[in-house]
């Protein structure tokens, strides 16, 4: 192949690395690919560090020990502040709203740039409890849930309102949904979650709370942890709700239908 | 900022592009980015084709014209051939085979890296097509839809099973499911396609096709053409499917419950 250049390693290699945020690669696999010692790799990788930071771009972190390496993390930047506040904007418009106070969400919670750069702003407030997989209800928190574990590097499970005949057996739980005060079942196969892992909770949106409760005594029944709740948009009224730490991205703060006036806002901790 | 070394252009222009695929950035984004001449970014992206192609790692293809610039677009490799075929193996184990002659796949099929593959492999099928979206109906082809969608750099549509009060009003049809015969009903709501949109339709499995016949016409209900049919997985049984032309990644040969067998193959267009 011939001298790899300095330019071509930084290329490659940060294409690498951001494919698989948080996954990480020994500096051996870099040695292996370029043909080169470990010393330029090291050097590469402060260059590359220097340049994510320079250009605001997330973290190259280098992790020590056995197992060590490097690897890619996403980072809140004060430029997130604003992405989260266009999205608000374009939320907040009487267009959206529908017959019953509910607001059309659906199209941009499935622009799939809008939504991994949510699940990488979600992630960087889990990153450190070390989630073994993201967990979520069907259907509207996959998306979210997806890109999140992406950020996260880790598997989705998928928790189902009814039982399929196609996944094999699973352990189903009743829980009462807040806003509608309904007996609801959510069920999850027995093979998909291993006793003492531990899930981070996602979804699109929280009203009472009671879906993410549920998530939380589903994951009770397999004896595994909570690495945390984290959603989308989540509504200021009921102030309380029935999970007490969350976080959301944004907040609903008011559906009129007759005044036909939506505010949805940043949540407060991101403007920090 | 000081002057900006191309090692630190390139290694900043890759993490953008390759966060984004499909989405063209203009050479004056990147002028105003590096305060430099447009001339030294056109060298830059020159160097990273070189590097990307090296290292098999996409393409990268600079669109001339008002609306051009430089994306980056996922290609297909040897190495994806033996990637896919990594993935049948794990799935061709006995352990799968579930009770009716299913096959448990869900916790392949949410692993985002390996979604992540899948959606730029099939998207590099439909990339000429140019679709407005991506469609699937709930709920486990949404993480391939999502994927394929981000690949294309475009918005994925869902078609729901039942009607949802809190997204508006909508158009449904009723379909045969092929395998199981009976008539299902799909809705999307009206305003997530314009008439003259092109959608490509994707899912994660197809047995007889009913599934991606019901989403075509869901298509013809709202005016919008077709861009094609994509999944995952297809089974050879029935080798006569309701939707003549689609593409799929894995063949699902066999699954036997008595002999506890299971054959997964890649399809046969991949290895070329």
């Amino acid at each position: 192949m011939g001298k790899i250049r300095r330019n071509e390693r930084i290329g490659a290699m940060v294409k690498i690395l951001c494919s698989h945020p948080n996954k990480i690669f020994t500096l051996n696999n870099f040695c292996e690919m370029f043909q080169t010692a470990k010393s330029t790799i090291s050097d590469d990788v402060v260059i590359i560090r220097e340049i994510f930071n320079k250009f605001e771009l997330g973290d190259i972190e280098t992790v020590v020990g056995a197992a060590g390496g490097v690897r890619f993390l996403p980072k809140l930047f004060e430029k997130d502040f604003e992405f989260i506040q266009d999205i608000c904007d374009k939320l907040s418009v009487p267009d959206r709203i529908l017959p019953g106070g509910f607001l059309y969400t659906s199209d941009i919670l499935f622009m799939p740039d809008v939504i991994q750069k949510f699940g990488e702003m979600l992630a960087t407030q889990f990153q450190h409890t070390n989630p073994d997989f993201v967990i979520t209800v069907e259907t509207k928190g996959i998306p979210i849930a997806l890109m999140t574990a992406r950020a996260l590097n880790c598997p989705v499970v998928l928790a189902r309102r009814e039982n399929k005949v196609t996944e094999g057996s699973t352990v189903s739980i009743n829980y009462v949904s807040a806003s509608s005060k309904r007996i609801q079942t959510m069920s999850l196969v027995k093979r998909a979650v291993q006793k003492g892992q531990k899930g981070l909770i996602v979804d699109d949106f929280m009203k009472g709370g009671g879906t993410a409760r549920g998530l939380m005594e589903l994951l009770h029944e397999f004896e595994a942890e909570i690495a945390g709740v984290g959603v989308i948009i989540s509504t200021a009224d009921p102030e309380e709700k029935l999970v007490k730490d969350y976080k959301s991205l944004m907040v609903l703060k008011q559906v009129d239908e007759v005044q036909r006036k939506a505010i949805v806002e940043p949540s407060s901790w991101i403007r920090k």
